[in-house]
């Protein structure tokens, strides 16, 4: 999740105490995503806000960035931004203005997308998520960007919530990196023979899942995974994207953290106290938060 | 609708040919809209073009260029780009990535848009359009922006497609220029007191519904909307947008007009020809087109 300062442009502050909590949690960062709020940034603050990132020891080899667009021009710039700093990869969306357009223009936005970055340590990441995109990446179409670049199609966000399409983009693509959209795929997804889960909750339940991530061939695993899947069915009782930033911001005792860019709308003192609440029941914690922002400003 | 070179990037003269022709016939120019695939241009392109025209002599005090963006800060560039250039008004889509958002958050995106812009000559036209953007403007939405921003809030256009509703539109809100999407609807809006049509087929077909504006309380007008509506209904059995480009191609013996940016796809050199035989059959024309190219070429 990205935060926001009181003028709503993104605060990189408090952004970098987040990246430093979540990659020593062991997870890895897929920065503006759709939980991002990414659409709602400008090219330029995604930009800046990647660079500075680098630039001050986030490490790139851990970051997927997304850089998907309506605007050919604008995924070039990204995807090459990304590239050059180091990134692992790119998560891309499909343009997403136009619902009903051909698979041979998605297919050639792709491809231009890839041929204008034009630099053989580009990875990408097909950001399937229908339900909010509105256009989706089908299966003929990962075989044919697969056919052409072969090096460079590295893997899929599977957001689509079906669990069974997942598993056969994990059959149909050997090699081929299927991320499952949601935490409580992820023990199915890793038995499937998928790479792991790109997931809202990740955001602040981190630890659990990368826990599971880690140790899915224990006996243990359905009872992370029922645990994991308990938690993000507690959170969706409130909208995702403020509830997150709501719980950041009750773990850092910082009520800025729970500001969202229009057009989202923060949870209200009253959903923010309730969530609270529900936190402590679990006793949940995102033990260590604190020591790192005490770090980050000293 | 916007040219693009052969390399994909936005042709400045073929557009200026174009929107001057369109001058000519007595429309104005609602430039950067669904049809001219405005999404699909970054915005530094989509403000270097609106800056060439003008620089160019194109009448700033005839177009309203679509400003509306997912990212508040593209809105607010856009916005107050058109604005201090002299721009009658500006066409804004709500932010459309996230789909199910509270009205809340759609009321502050053009609350802090027009506040950000900062300039009273700013006249903000509302792009309703949910089938392809996602995101309706309910009338209680431009209730509310109307009280806030009364002299701001100019007016309407409603793609919906429902006549109905754009009726509703013109009669709740006095004074509030409600424009319909669509020509075929043109002669009914007039004659329900709205402001006009913004119109895919008027890019090629200016004429004859400018004609109709003009003269809709004549005689003929029925005739003339009949007319109207099926040029359009022969354009529809085409995909809109590159059938608009190759119409222009056509009259213009360009080729290169019929491009489209990725995602879009252009119309194969089979269905121009199909494209190019009904329009002779219809004897339609885009009368002193040739005479515009050949002046800006001279």
């Amino acid at each position: 999740v990205t935060p926001f300062r009181e003028d709503l442009s993104p605060d990189p502050d408090r952004w970098m105490a987040l990246c430093r909590w979540l990659l020593s949690t062991g997870c890895g960062l897929a920065v503006f995503g759709t939980n991002s709020e990414a659409n709602s940034l400008s090219v330029s603050e995604r930009r800046s806000l990647l660079e500075h990132g680098i630039a001050n020891g986030l490490d790139p080899a851990r970051m997927m960035p997304g850089t998907g667009s309506c605007a050919l021009p604008d995924a070039v710039e990204l995807g090459s931004v990304a590239t050059r700093a180091g990134c692992a990869g790119v998560l891309m969306l499909p343009p997403f203005y136009y619902r009903n357009v051909d698979e041979d223009g998605l297919f050639a936005f792709f491809s231009e997308t890839i041929q204008r970055v034009g630099d053989d340590r580009l990875r990408v990441y097909l950001y399937h998520i229908p339900k909010v995109s509105g256009v989706a990446i089908n299966p003929h179409l990962v075989e044919r960007l697969l056919k052409a670049y072969p090096e460079t199609i590295a893997g899929m966000k599977d957001s689509d919530g079906d669990q069974a399409s997942t598993e056969r983009m994990i059959a149909n693509f050997p090699g081929f990196d299927v991320f499952c959209g949601s935490d409580p795929f992820l023990l199915a997804t890793m038995r499937a023979g998928g790479a792991g889960c790109i997931a809202a909750t990740a955001n602040v339940n981190s630890k659990a899942i990368v826990q599971l991530y880690r140790e899915w061939t224990s006996e243990n695993a359905d009872a992370m995974q029922e645990d994991v899947t308990a938690f993000r069915r507690g959170v969706e009782a409130f909208p995702m994207i403020p509830a997150l930033k709501a719980i950041v911001s009750i773990e850092a005792s910082d009520p800025g953290w729970a500001r969202t860019r229009p057009p989202l709308v923060q949870l209200t003192d009253e959903k923010i106290s309730e969530l609270a609440t529900w936190l402590r029941e679990r006793r949940f914690q995102m033990e260590g938060l604190s020591a790192v922002m005490a770090a980050d400003q000293a």
